[in-house]
């Protein structure tokens, strides 16, 4: 029996999970928000902090200037709200790592706070500029707070590390990836992991039996095509903007719309890019709001974009599919929807599958629009079973954090 | 019975067809090469004039300062020749134009040298910088050579616009549509239409009831999906960049590649997407050549890269070909291909069609492997015929000239 803090460290926040393992029971949960806020003067401003625990959900708003602090006052809480007796009792922390580059092929323990494994994170950070180096400052700020115990990293890219060279390679400048690693590494690989092995585990098929296309559909969203458990291909490529269109990115487009907007708007690239990740996909489409609740009350009040947003989004979304279930060799067991929208929105789910008819794929309306949790939507004569599969990263992290580190 | 010369105009050449209609017979056809030709100090240059007729090829090398005088010399030649008694057989003209965007929907009489059409293809040269202007020069030239015959412009974008607004929408800021109009446009749109309707017409069945996915395979390639004559959707977007990897083009990439290459190297997004036009595909993945002849010889010699290019090619011409399907109902009657490397690369065919096996689609090898015209290279029992179409992007343009100039 062991407990472990399932950690995502951001640039002014930290969220996590304390579970129990091998029950995989949530014993806490929170999140530390305004890390480090000022206001213009320079004046330390409160950050958040909320705990989650029996059922209650707590918030204090106290000023937390660092991570370490904000790392500090969630394991006091924990002794105050007596969740722990002592914090001997936390086994082990493993860390959410957005980008693994091709360097770390499996989750990896650390080896402290300024070895090798954090070097090669901070090297990495060239590919993910906003996340990576937030996510050391996280590592840091536990090896602080819980100097003994282990800290393991367990990379969003690592799932997707099985997809075939034909698959992640682009038609580019050779020496752009032996120098700088241009290529396709995908995001959200511990999702489409966990998602796509209790597929297998729902359908009672031995995982290295199991084809799933896994339909992560959040804020960010992207698929991927999984072959006995095992990636090989997924839609997001050299950084989250790539694939499908999301709350606020474009997915594919013709990069020469880049360079058009540069020269129309005098604007850098990177402006332009920053466009195409903040102010495009759902929000820029139907010029009303990134989240699909809004964009839903649009479309049922008759607004045009807002239903053409939808169109777009279902349309690229079953593209991908298609894609996917002939790269699977045309055997997929499970479709599954994960994430919020993927989650909890009923309509659009409904226009995906309304597209895969021609793969023989039929949605149970009934299933579709009951709201409940983990469940089958498709009919039992559908050729492929689709399922709403609700997604679980902690849980991965937890997993991944004991065998890593080799936690009994 | 009316002669129309079927033109395509670039910067420094122009390419001519003369055929006799409705006959479709090509009495004569040539280029024009290195118009305006200048060495280092600004002394002209000798161009080229190449001419076949009467299974007949010749060339001369006369200095060839414009266009004007590029088809003058061409228009000279023919009367010489004795391919035609008078100038006045020739009937229309019909020029191949590369971008319309949204304002034609169809092939155009030209209204005059500097009237509403030039100046309307004029304004569209922020799309297709290479190509508009060029193809306005042909206009003109051709006006000063023969002032009464009439001139119409056939586009490559016109067979795309058919296209629903999900498939050609960018879920991008919508004023980026609306001032500037960033959308899919789709190329080679000519071709497209051609072997759609020449595929109907080999298998016997109404245009309005085939369903075709028309691979064109060329230095430049694209994919569209043809449902009953008209287009679905195309691969490429708002320029000819996007979709699958070609000679020198990557195809599509995750469009951050654009702004970190601008920063690890200094260049602007002009330059970096010259990049992708022009040092990718291809040449790029290989290291070798944009021409597939050299990387199939590399590949043949056991060279990595240059198996890995063709692997690319294959993988994501078969990603589309799904999406397609689906996108048709998945009632698709003939997939076909066309132009330089999908009429001739019988090594890269069968690597494609052998991944369409999850639709039932089946390679006869040895029809694959026989050198001949236009056939079909599927098995009997294949569920999607296969067919190798030529294309005729030439015969395209002299329908249009006669049925839009109203030429008896």
């Amino acid at each position: 029996m062991a407990k472990i803090m399932a950690v995502n460290a951001g640039s002014s926040s930290i969220k996590f999970q304390l579970l129990e393992m091998p029950e995989e029971k949530v014993i806490a949960s929170g999140t530390v928000e305004k890390i480090g806020s000022v206001d213009g003067s320079g004046k330390p401003l409160n950050g958040i902090v909320t705990l989650k625990y029996n059922g209650k959900k707590e918030e204090t708003t106290p000023v937390i200037p660092t991570h370490a602090e904000g790392v500090q006052l969630v394991l006091d809480a924990l002794i105050d709200k007596q969740i722990l007796k002592s914090l001997d009792e936390i086994n082990g922390v493993g860390h959410r790592i957005v980008q693994g580059g091709e360097y770390f092929k499996d989750s990896t323990l650390v080896d402290g706070p300024d070895g090798v494994v954090v070097n090669k994170i901070a090297d990495l950070a060239d590919l993910a500029p906003l996340h990576n180096p937030a996510h050391i400052v996280g590592i840091k700020a536990f090896y602080k707070a819980l100097p003994k115990v282990p800290e393991v990293v367990v990379f969003d890219t690592v799932f997707h590390q099985t997809m075939p060279e034909e698959a992640y390679m682009y038609a580019i400048p050779y020496e752009w990836y032996t120098k700088y690693g241009i290529r396709k590494y995908g995001a959200h690989g511990t999702s489409h992991k966990y998602v796509s092995q209790r597929a297998a585990e729902l359908i009672g098929k031995p995982l290295n039996e199991t084809n799933v296309i896994v339909c992560h559909l959040g804020n960010g969203a992207s698929i991927s095509a999984v072959e006995g458990g095992k990636c090989k291909d997924t839609s997001m490529g050299l950084t989250p903007l790539e694939g499908i269109p999301m709350g606020t990115r474009t997915g594919n487009i013709d990069p020469t719309v880049v360079s058009y907007i540069c020269n129309k708007e005098g604007k850098t690239a990177d402006e332009v890019v920053n466009i195409l990740n903040k102010k495009s996909g759902y929000l820029g489409l139907s010029g009303r709001s990134n989240d699909a609740r809004d964009v839903t009350e649009g479309m049922n009040n008759g607004d045009h974009r807002c239903k053409l947003t939808f169109d777009v989004q279902a349309k690229r979304v079953a593209d991908y599919i298609a894609s996917y279930w002939l790269y699977l060799g045309g055997k997929v067991d499970v479709i599954a929807f994960t994430a919020g929208m993927g989650e909890n929105l009923k309509h659009l789910r409904q226009k995906i599958v309304a597209r895969l008819a021609p793969l023989g794929v039929k949605l149970d309306e009934k299933l579709n629009d009951t709201f409940s949790d983990e469940r089958i939507i498709s009919t039992p004569d559908s050729k492929i079973q689709v399922w709403i599969i609700p997604t679980n990263e902690e849980v991965m992290i937890a997993r991944d954090t004991v065998r890593v580190a080799n936690i009994k």
